[in-house]
């Protein structure tokens, strides 16, 4: 089993790195650069020091080039690239490895709702038929057999989660006003002023609120496949985490039911998810799940209204371990093979 | 002019010694502590140095005990006690200095509603009629008249602000959707394993959401004053913060409004009030109002929904600065006088 | 294998209830509390969730009393328990499993010195001959044959590894400078107020300096068995991290020495020590090793004197992932078994 | 008085923004921008929201060009610029304007010490014999006549203010060996990967170590003027602040000293000094004195070893609030007009 990487420099990149380092299934790990390629890398990587020697024979331990990678003919490919250049620079894979896209290049099959959201249309509108949404509790069967797999962003995973069982039992009504809060992290590693330790510690604010995320957009597509009736108002917000997410949904109940029962869908629904842990009668804490794969939820039924509450790791369920979870489906892997079930300290 | 703080050890008390200290109003600070009296005020509180010493001549320095206090006839009481405690301890001042309150004693008028949210009746309802609310921007005349004063909530504070200039115009219906975020010492000093750095860190969560904070009460009993049709629900988040609070707000519009017309409405409402701070086309960031007495206003109209976004600093509008705020309009000082117009960086 | 954990609800115990999830070798995880025995673990620790479930058969996923543990014979105990206490609570324990103390009670073999820095003699001088230093690289085969293994505290894990081979080839001479920055979690997890995340975010302060801290006898006394001529001033710093700690050292050179042949000396005591991770011509920081085992070393020559840098996870290789480092060497596991050689990110 | 701020957007000039808004003296500040002149300051500053606008008349509460400033023929020039850069842009106002230079270019009188550490001569030699170096508690007498001032570097401030009472009195010996820890802001408000939240937080290390760093020359060239027998070796550390500093120094004494009589000279030295606060029999916390223009010092004495600690805000005394202590000092204001003796909470 062969895995590249693609953007590894990113933090994205730099999480898959550790989680295919001991992974029980991956033997090489092919880590590319465009801009460090050639670099040793634990040089590039300080934190990832010796840990993935034994996984990178084909490469000697070096950042290489997508040629290079190319040439290596891997089984997978883990792409960590911006939005609208992913599925171009994966171009050279389609058809040969099985491509998990971290980019928002196959989320949205509707070209107007994506051209909306990105402002032009998907770069690949040919391959979005065959691709999958990754969203690994909702759609296993169809992850199975798919060759693309667009891993969900990390307000998307969630935000679904909790609402998805509901939606699709017809138990929601009108309009779902979401409310995320995310760690840093999920603005990426680029150098920004608006990203400074200065100017995010001891600082709090939403940004691009209720209808103006491109995540609006995926979120409320996801949504309409199980009720196309109800509406969103998503606004998220930057809390100085560095890992970490908060998702509180407030949606008026289509009838009258109890909290014992929303716990009976949810069991039913993901009793058998090991990624998914209720928390009947409590709240979530996002440390609980720091880097870990896991999504807890819990919910409140207060008169005719439905509080959901959702915690994960915006890195790992929000992307890199979402995408690692996509390859052992895909690849009939045991589910949680390299990921971690339980939240650090 | 002669102040006593009562419940000195308290961030709200700290932060009220520095803010009286910087008063060009206040001549003698009278810090009280029942459990630190006899210790210099700088040995308690090693950050507040040498800046009060010439401001507490009376009691040389040192933490009294509210006996002595009371024998030095203050002119205005600063109480930073629990709540329930508060009232009855401040029972020698009232009829003979003005008290301002910063617990929730006398935050809410309606003896059943305060038991809902209390869990007892208020303790002193003989009092209630003749105390007053002191959202400064919102009730300063009676401000001017009143002797006893109740501090709001932090919660409430950064809630109403931007809602009652629209609620008053009609503008709003249905159900408020609030979600609030609040620095850490908001929960206030005591030892408690939840408080712990490591606890809080790199950690965000909700807590006591919709109708069942006790500020949900305080918020939606002020809401009515303005507008009975309205209902909330409210839900408060814990992030990693010292101090900082953001507030975003979901409702639907009882009538078609342009946010040029909001901002017309906030203007009239608000445009020669020293400390609401509106920022038109974009949105506020706790940050610039850290360690000031502003609250920053942003907002926007999406369809028939306006979503709000209030900042405030916690400890100080949110608490001890509206305390001060509350003084000067009470005994006629200006109304900036020791407070900050601007963020700390 | 059956292990058990004496102070499941402290910071160590959590860590080895994670560590021991994972940890191939381990088949029976026995979690004891004193305060929480009864409730399932994952209720009084909601981040470990599902994660040891297969692993605690016997005593059903509960926390246990020191009595049931007893009864279960375990192969193998862990004890985070308080200093002078955790040599008495282990009794039943020695001469039948194997313990590795977390504490201090075997630490310093010297009756007086041990006094010296804890105020009273050591709670079993009768078994301290018997018992080994656990510093993992430094005495393997003792480790191997100890069944008392006193678990090293977190700063004389990362001060004593850069010091160790250099004063043991008489490279040192005089008075070692060493200045230690600790994250807060190496305060434990009492409910105290220094302790708070308001008292402790934005803040930092030396502690306890020079030949004051406990830890400094701990240290001296390690250097002294390679170089009894040398002095120490140790002083330790709070820092506002959860997890994380760095050691800079300034030493005299006993004879002149390159930056080359410092790091053939090292190479030549830790090139085949999977968890010390040279790092020549850099300097080490901290969040490489967050979540690792691993201690990071970089030095200077700067004329005749040497300045040294280690960092290590004060929780993992300064506590509990160095005590499982322990029972991996003490049972013949491999070394790395259940601990990470990456830094999260 | 007229006030320029070269520099409006870093964090120096932001912060000065701020104390001269408050300072009961100045009349009108003129921001100057080289990126971002003729926009607002509130726009490009949103924290200081109306804060400076009665101050601001002249330039009408926008940021002007460095040639709009010359010409409205300032008192005081404050030049918040890069190092190499600031000497020359201050250019038109030496001779007519007190110019108080943040940057290093006129701190090092030594040409040859300056161009050990900053790579070429100094940019002004010609102007070296008339400039002052601004420790305000060390050179009061020169400040008040000198017409550029040289504000001293944050470590600098921090590390000299407990060494040079002690060096001036031959109480030291040998090599004195200073550690410390700084706040993030001390990088500045460039974009840069190393100074990104996600970097920052929950990491710390040591940097330019030793005799490496530019102001370990500025430090070992101001203690030579007391003492120059001595040596020094200095190790800066970042740590997960926004603002503040530490500094720890371990020193072998001259003589026998006790800790009563070190209280004795630092009482002499600083008594009457409104900024320097001593903590006899405790250690300093930064945190005590974010946001003032304090120094506190602790120290004890340990056998012939003197240990010294102190803590500074590194943006206020370690910087901007010195420049305007030096702007009070140079025209005869109150020492403490516009700055702050308390720490923040």
């Amino acid at each position: 089993m062969k895995a590249v990487i693609l953007g590894t420099t990113g933090y994205t990149g730099m999480l898959l790195l550790r989680l295919l380092a001991d992974h029980p299934d991956v033997d090489e790990i092919i880590p590319v650069s465009s801009s460090k390629y050639g670099n040793p890398a634990a040089s590039v990587d300080p934190g990832i020091g010796k840990s993935i020697q034994s996984k990178t024979g084909l490469v000697n331990g070096k950042l290489v080039t997508l040629e290079e990678a190319v040439a290596l003919k891997p089984d997978v490919v883990f792409a960590g690239l911006p939005h609208l250049e992913s599925a171009k620079i994966c171009e050279p894979f389609f058809g040969k490895s099985v491509v998990i896209d971290l980019s928002a290049d196959f989320r949205i099959k509707d070209h107007e709702l994506f051209a909306r959201a990105y402002g032009q249309n998907p770069p690949r509108p040919d391959l979005l038929p065959q691709s999958v949404y990754g969203l690994c509790e909702i759609y296993p069967e169809d992850i199975k057999r798919a060759d693309i797999i667009a891993n969900p962003g990390c307000y998307p995973t969630c935000t679904l989660l909790p609402i998805i069982p509901l939606a699709k039992n017809g138990l929601l009504k009108g309009k779902i006003i979401a409310n995320a809060l995310s760690g840093i992290s999920g603005s990426g590693r680029k150098a920004k002023l608006q990203s400074l330790f200065c100017e995010r510690t001891e600082n709090t604010c939403a940004y691009l609120p209720g209808q103006t995320h491109r995540h609006f957009t995926e979120i409320l597509s996801q949504i309409s496949n199980f009720d196309s009736s109800l509406d969103l108002f998503f606004t998220p917000h930057l809390v100085p985490l560095k890992r970490g997410m908060e998702v509180t949904t407030v949606i008026e109940l289509a009838k009258p039911v109890t909290e014992a029962e929303i716990g009976k869908i949810y069991e039913d629904f993901y009793g058998d998810k090991p990624f998914v842990n209720l928390v009947p009668g409590t709240l979530p804490e996002s440390k609980n799940v720091w880097g870990s794969n896991r999504c807890d939820i819990g919910w409140q039924v207060q008169g005719s209204t439905i509080l959901l509450f959702s915690v994960i790791d915006n890195l790992v369920k929000g992307a890199s371990g979402q995408a690692v979870q996509n390859m052992n489906i895909r690849f009939g892997f045991k589910e949680t093979a390299g990921l971690s079930l339980y939240g650090e300290l």
